[in-house]
């Protein structure tokens, strides 16, 4: 079913349930603004005790309107709000929007309210937006619904915001207001009971009044379902998101904020990130963002031509422009021609183009529309610093023109002058952004460059090998069995084969005569590697000995690692030894899996070996993976330099570590109740470039691996 | 000489060259400026024509003044420039400042114009602000100086503000009076012949008037002067500085913009660094950081408190405190108890301390009472989000009244309402900075907190070790003779060592003899390194083998790399093998010395191996190096953590590696000629944790050390 929200958000009537005539309540304010906003259908006011609230005659219950209600604004008493939905059924209504708080929000008896109330709503086959929310908004000018107790009345314009947090929500339209940031719908979804990010973004996705989206979240509530939607909706149109509690301790705030269990912030960037969502981390630069997709179309490409009358600036924006790894376009010769002809000599026509201080108007006009016309351009900074008798107000107006009549590029001013001039701005229509500093358009353009890279990207597949499952499953009710939850390094290498992972030739030996056998048939040099279940971590114990040459230095290494165990009294739990294919190659990379409790299993890649933990050069994503994610994977940490074959080495083969890493992916999808998974190192061979998984170490989640498996938990006869 | 400017900042009587009655002009802006502003002293127009300018009698000629000039400002044409200059010395001017352009930023010729200016200016004992500026301002009540042409009048307040680009300074005094920010003195430094960015922070050093320094830059004159003068200031006030150029494309605007060379952006970091200075990276962030020095203490400790009535904004602002490394301040019981006595049970008393959104002004007056008095809190973030009934300004008033009160700790007002408030608030007198978002607030905290931490850092000395020069003068010597700007490995080692850095034991051979001797000697294992004269990448030829551990093994590597050179016809240029000590150890890290052109000797520390281009993780300093420069290097690079001893290694000698750098530092500070020094790896000893350099190479620059040693450049009598 797709979310239609249309009774809540366009409806025809509107019942104010609890509305009142005491000033500075919720009951009395949106009754205000519903009729300030010139809400374009009937408000029915909802008050026990009658009478007249803002003029209009006032129901002592829902079910004495005498018209039909889309929506029920509901703002009474938290004890009142499940018998109030009862009689919003009876009457008929669909669309409910609920401000009061006293639920989840509150604890466990309030979340146990909040429980029913969405049986109820669920029963009753309405939308619920809330409860504990600041309400909704709509300015298409057939609707004209202010459903909502913020300072301001809304804007009109075609962004649709929604927010997890009511009050800074409020605290948001309010700023919007004042930047002149005009929106078409705005959704607080409070505690989120039934309507939530999700909702908006799918409602939203063939709204044309909607023509991006912002989010604030503090969590995102079904990542699978957020990542499908937003990854498809954000090839139409951009979702910009200011994702909260990033920090251990900004998201302690945010769990006891809203109830809602903060996922880490790592895999929520890594969802964001695969989804297409822009993500930005402070609300000044949400709506900075905001303002350029509303003013801006997506370009062509990444080459920024900067115009200026002063040289700061100019190398400020430059400066900015590289950061952020745009290309300064390369003025034509032709445009450069062309420039000189109007220009004073002292100007200079390279990019960025200076035309200096007592550069006038029609130079402003001139030059942009010069710029503008460039093929070799593709956005365009245009920098004013006030010189004598020139008025900036003036200078954005000519600058405006040209854009209205060259609409195809990007073009943000940059006005370095006072307040002043921007409180004008807010006053008028303008068609391209203005920014006080450089940064600020360079980070706009860097956002816009952002969504044309996205929305050129291939969609990507997410692939389905053909895989072992049978043995897979033998070898984990093996451990199960047991009851390990680690597997043992040659499982879990069994286990890694079985989905067609390039590891290493072994064999298992568990006597100094098999030792030697595996070893000559395996042919020199070999590792050694002690497999045991009570020791994971083997080279804290000397358990690994590599470049064995003989059958002699392998029967001594294996008689060393025997004592040194023993030593320790470690020798108990030892399996045997692994006597394994010795993979030359200095590359080490690391990937595997650790599972957010939120979102899921996430995979990681990256450089391996000692260095995981000091370098961190790793990156992160949520599974299942599509083949283009596991190529961006590759591609994203700064190890890539290694693979491509720094220093003379062999270059990695690209395809085949992709592929490792997709059928990871498809191994924890299809086994969920794998808790940890690591290969390290995927060593890349000298010899062939291939990455080789030279160990590796699973772990599961027993009690969940037994219900997928369908191993009784008491089950010991080996039935399993 | 200390920097005095007294006679051009602080001038008793103002004489224009060049002043103007035609509108527009600069000649007539400058005069009206100083009137308007009412300038506390005389002002004596000077125009050949002669006439009344702005309601003054204008002189012909400078020299018909009757009274005593202290400063003169010059706008009439350029050519006019230098006879003004005589005519100004004639009539005992000792202050200039040249807003006239036309000098170094037009060409060779300009620029030989400015030598001759500036020859005047020495000859004369006079000093010069300019040419191509905008002039000066100077607030203090006793002088009112607005000698410069910026849209608007100065605003009053203590910030020294220097700006190398003339028509961004105008516009940067026109946002600074938007923000409020007052300065007490602007100095538009123009082409900087004589006064420059180091003069007027000499001149401010003592200058009470001036509480901070804020600089835009493009370059920086004189890095070693500047090194010296800005650590020394910074330990008594703030210096802000805007260094624009990063980027390679930003420095080409950069220099033609100015006619001077940009430094690389690595050195002028490493710089601003070690001397203290406060790097911004956008002017936004540099008024915003002004703006808090303006109005907050410095705090005792990095311990975070956050009051806010809305827990959107105060996740943002944990998020933002905790990335940036500062502490969630730990509230007493004391505290919460007092809390939970007045707020409401629905309020959070941890932190960030949660009023809930419907506190009214008494909650925040107690709360930031309570809380200043935390002794477990160092600085406050009290954010306001809009609420019914409650005036934003009526908040800002009460925190300010308790503010008053209790000046001793910094307190950041966040209030996330309209421009209307921020622009009621440039109206009055604050003693707290306002922002609108969370981030601005936790930047400016961070910026008073690496403040405080620059000024409890311990100044550092840089030591004077016992080294053995002439060994290290005979070798460059050597090499010299030879024409050889690369001293071979052998050669690098030797100077280490005569410079007291533990470099591996060693010995050169040439025949298979000599090596096995060697061997023998040293005892194995050991490495063996070919030295050459024509190959430099030794590994990219296989010229060194490990792990050597027997004489038969040696003579077999001996044998396989001559064949191996042979066969690529490099056989030639090899000077012999090193056989060294094996010195066994996994981590490699690298420390160096690069060449700034502009900055001079550069140092590099971080990690080695393969790894120093692909993971980056190194950092630089100018040389010398302080020790404290030098303990600062080696903590900040993300391979400490190995160094430390991670995954059971052996923790490395930190105060041995420190030294091996400050030697290093001493040796290049002797021997400026010295271009590129590279050792890597300096291997960390898994033995004794020491760092020993394993392979050096350095390379002089033949003509200065040729110079530097006194050997004639045709020498080939072997005299040197």
């Amino acid at each position: 079913m797709v979310a239609n929200l249309d009774k809540i958000m366009k409806p025809k009537s509107i019942a104010v349930i609890g509305a009142s005539t005491k000033e500075h309540t919720i009951g009395s304010d949106i009754m205000k603004r519903l009729q300030e906003y010139k809400f374009n259908g009937n408000i029915y006011p909802v008050n026990p005790k009658g009478g007249i609230i803002e003029g209009l005659q006032a129901y002592t219950n829902v079910l004495e309107i005498p018209g039909e209600v889309d929506l029920a604004i509901i703002v009474v008493n938290a004890k009142f709000v499940l018998d109030t939905i009862d009689q919003c059924h009876e009457k008929g209504i669909k669309g409910l929007c609920i401000i009061t708080a006293g639920f989840k929000e509150t604890g466990k008896e309030g979340a146990e309210a909040e429980k029913q109330l969405l049986a109820k709503v669920k029963e009753y086959g309405m939308r619920c937006v809330g409860p504990n929310c600041l309400g909704v908004v709509n300015t298409l000018p057939e609707v004209r619904m202010d459903g909502c107790f913020a300072e301001s009345l809304p804007e009109r314009g075609h962004i649709g915001f929604v927010s997890q947090s009511g009050a800074l929500g409020g605290g948001i339209l309010n700023i919007l207001k004042d930047l002149n940031l005009g929106f078409a719908q705005f959704i607080s979804i409070g505690n989120q009971a039934d309507v939530n990010a999700e909702t908006a973004i799918e409602y939203w996705e063939n709204e044309k009044d909607v023509e991006q989206i912002l989010l604030y979240m503090e969590s995102i509530q079904n990542p699978a379902n957020f990542r499908e939607l937003a990854t498809r909706v954000t090839k139409k149109k951009p979702i910009l998101a200011l994702k909260a509690g990033r920090s251990a301790a900004g998201a302690s705030a945010a769990s006891s904020h809203t109830g809602s269990l903060a996922g880490a912030d790592k895999a929520a960037a890594a969802l964001l990130k695969q989804s297409g969502v822009i993500r930005e981390f402070s609300l000044e630069n949400l709506f900075a963002t905001a303002k350029v997709f509303a003013n801006c179309p997506i370009p062509k490409g990444d080459r920024v031509a900067i115009i200026t009358n002063s040289g700061g600036p100019g190398i400020m924006a430059t400066d900015a422009v590289c950061e952020y790894g745009m290309q300064m376009a390369k003025i034509t010769d032709e445009t450069k021609e062309k420039l000189r002809s109007f220009l004073p000599s002292a100007a200079s026509v390279k990019n960025p183009i200076d035309m200096i201080a007592s550069a006038p108007i029609e130079h402003y006009k001139q030059t942009l529309e010069t710029v503008i016309a460039d093929e070799n351009v593709d956005m365009i900074i245009c920098i004013y610093l006030p010189f004598l008798g020139l008025k900036d107000i003036d200078v954005a107006k000519a600058l405006m023109e040209i854009k209205a009549a060259n609409p195809q590029k990007p073009v943000i001013g940059v006005f370095m002058t006072t307040s002043e001039f921007f409180a004008k701005l807010s006053d008028m229509d303008v068609n391209m952004p203005f920014f006080m500093y450089s940064e600020q358009a360079a980070d706009g353009l860097n956002r816009l460059n952002q969504q044309r890279l996205w929305m050129e990207r291939p969609e990507g597949k997410i692939p389905c090998y053909d895989v072992d499952r049978a043995k897979v499953e033998s070898i984990i009710k093996g451990a199960l069995k047991e009851d390990r939850a680690q597997l043992t390094t040659l499982e879990s290498i069994d286990v890694l084969q079985a989905y067609g992972i390039r590891a290493c030739k072994y064999g298992l030996a568990t006597n100094e005569e098999e030792v030697v056998n595996l070893g000559n048939s395996i042919g020199y040099p070999v590792v050694m590697k002690m497999t045991s279940k009570t020791t994971s971590h083997k080279t804290d114990v000397g358990g690994v000995v590599v470049n064995i040459k003989s059958e002699e230095q392998l029967r001594k290494e294996y008689k060393g690692l025997l004592s040194r165990l023993e030593e320790k009294g470690l020798l108990e739990g030892l399996e045997g030894v692994i006597i394994q294919e010795m993979v030359k190659g200095s590359r080490e990379m690391v990937c595997g899996i650790a599972t957010d409790p939120q979102y899921g299993p996430m995979m990681m890649f990256g450089l391996g070996g000692v260095f995981v933990e000091v370098m961190k050069d790793v990156t992160f994503r949520i599974a299942p993976l599509t083949d283009v994610d596991a190529s961006e994977m590759i591609k994203s940490v700064k190890a890539y330099k290694l693979l491509e074959g720094a220093r003379g080495t062999t270059p990695a083969q690209m395809d085949q570590i992709q592929e490792t890493l997709l059928r990871l992916s498809q191994l924890v999808s299809d086994y969920k109740f794998i808790d940890e998974l690591d290969i390290n190192p995927l060593l890349i061979s000298e010899a062939t470039g291939e990455g080789i998984a030279v160990d590796g170490r699973i772990k599961v989640r027993m009690e969940e691996a037994r219900k997928a498996l369908g191993c009784a938990e008491s089950c010991a006869c080996g039935c399993c």
